[in-house]
């Protein structure tokens, strides 16, 4: 099993790195980190019915997996360059090998992400995948650098993976006109696109950077922790999709978007004066990106409704699927 | 959850390295590789109850999901430098975080391994480990290198954990006097050693290495695959411990020191040449080791009884636990 699968994704990404010293097949991998650049890594756990429902497509699971962990990579402004990845399956379905491997290498090719080594066995579904990056010394991104003054901003828009889960979760009439509407919110859950241009450009340009994968709520209160710093931000500010407001009333959309999980768009923060520079560097790639609010003195996220009211919020939000 | 296995393993471990410019608690670690070292990485996953019985014990989990990872680099002739954790839990248990954090911590304090990320999640109980350790460049041991004429050899003793497994498998008489052989075997099987000062002994001197994973037959098949040769060993010469020889009759030892899996001792071929000086560096370093066989031309592993004649065997063997 562990060399049909492994083999296969190779296959599907084969793209020689000269940084791949010795690539799948011994005991380890041997790989060259380029001079002048430091390494960033990160591990992350999918769990059948946990991290995606019961039923996920295999393709759709093979990107996930490897898109939850160039998020981190994004996150920290690194370029992606190789991938480790352990399988756990309750059996040897080729079916959903063929599948999973599909759908990581599409995600892994445009990158030219090498998988340089893996493990298979047998058990309860869960995939982990440890990513590693190149970032050059100093210049990576982390949640600790906000100051107050700074400006809150994130890429795409937040809340269609909250939506498209609760879309999934609810049959639909055959004769639904808005089913295009709803098969975009569920790819946004299914397929999500790691922001690893944005990630790039923001070096040396944002003060703090995570990735949204709880909710915005409790990720930018994990910068806002990590800096020693609170923030505000206005409800009528946040970038929603039309397919999340057609489908949505809006304070299910709010919802969605303040504590809805699984988006993988970046939040950052940078210094007033960087703000144009950063809005046509990430719009030059196709990144949309907005000013959502900014950081303050205090510890905690607060936002501020349509009214001017703070609106009841805490930082643990919905209780979401991942 | 997340927070306190990590930063509970964290306090155990406690040991600064240079190269860990960003740690536990961003989105990706940032480390620096030293300069004139490549990097050897691996994952392993253990499955409760397909790589470990259930009702092993959290402490042994926790050694033995990082042990088996550390053999890889072992066979690669790599020192070890970071690791990265995806532990997937069924319930944040306190009893096992903190069974599972000493176990882990235990074996990688004296090897200065710094847990530098990781996952928890919820479900069935597995763990991933993602090893990096150091070797100067070309000097990492392949399994591809083994030539005709070179010899064969294992360090400490074959058929233990496999032994142990079948010990554990059957229940005791209490007022079995040999209790203690038992406990040595088990001991075995959960608290595998990874042979890391041996693996860096053998940089320059091995022409292949491997670590005993799946049994010496399947193992050395895969030097033999790898470098295009055939081998042929003598089960008289085969390394086997007192308490293997007391507790079990000559067909089931010879049986599990051929087959059994989980030993975690390296394999490896030299050139006549170096036999006497590695088996030196090998003792000095108090790991024992011994000459079971050669490389000959052919794309086999062949087991010479002691009455000179072949015996059956195949490279898959025994169906081992792991």
């Amino acid at each position: 099993m562990e060399f049909r699968l492994i083999e296969r994704i190779r296959e599907l990404t084969a793209q020689p790195r000269d940084d791949v010293r010795l690539g799948i097949g011994d005991d380890a991998a041997v790989l060259a980190v380029p001079s002048g650049q430091e390494l960033a890594v990160a591990i992350d756990t999918l769990v059948d019915g946990v991290h995606f429902p019961r039923g996920t497509a295999p393709v759709d699971i093979g990107w996930k997996a490897l898109a939850v962990n160039l998020s981190d990579l994004a996150a920290m402004g690194a370029s992606p360059a190789w991938a480790l990845l352990a399988l756990t399956l309750p059996d040897a379905d080729p079916v959903f090998v063929e599948g999973f491997a599909e759908g990581f290498a599409r995600l892994a090719q445009p990158h030219r992400l090498a998988l340089v080594g893996g493990d298979t066995t047998r058990g309860p579904l869960s995939i982990s995948v440890a990513v590693h990056g190149f970032v050059p010394p100093g210049q990576a991104l982390t949640r600790a650098g906000a100051r107050v003054g700074d400006l809150v901003l994130v890429t795409g828009t937040l809340g269609d993976a909250a939506a498209g889960l609760h879309a999934l979760q609810r049959p639909m009439r055959e004769d639904d006109s808005r089913a295009s509407l709803r098969d975009f919110l569920i790819a946004r859950l299914n397929r999500p696109t790691p922001r690893l241009a944005a990630g790039t450009a923001l070096r040396g340009q944002a003060t703090a950077c995570i990735d949204i994968s709880d909710g915005l709520l409790a990720d930018l209160g994990h910068i806002c922790s990590a800096s020693g710093v609170g923030a505000e931000i206005d409800a009528a500010l946040l970038p929603r999709s039309s397919a999340l407001l057609d489908l949505y009333d809006e304070a299910s959309a709010l919802h969605f978007a303040l504590s809805g999980g699984d988006d993988y768009e970046l939040c950052f923060t940078v210094p007033p004066q960087r703000l144009a520079e950063v809005q046509a560097n990430l719009s030059r790639l196709g990144c949309g990106v907005t000013k959502i609010g900014r950081i303050v003195d205090g510890d905690s996220v607060r936002v501020r409704g349509t009214d001017n009211a703070w609106l009841a919020t805490d930082h643990r939000g919905w209780e979401h699927f991942a």
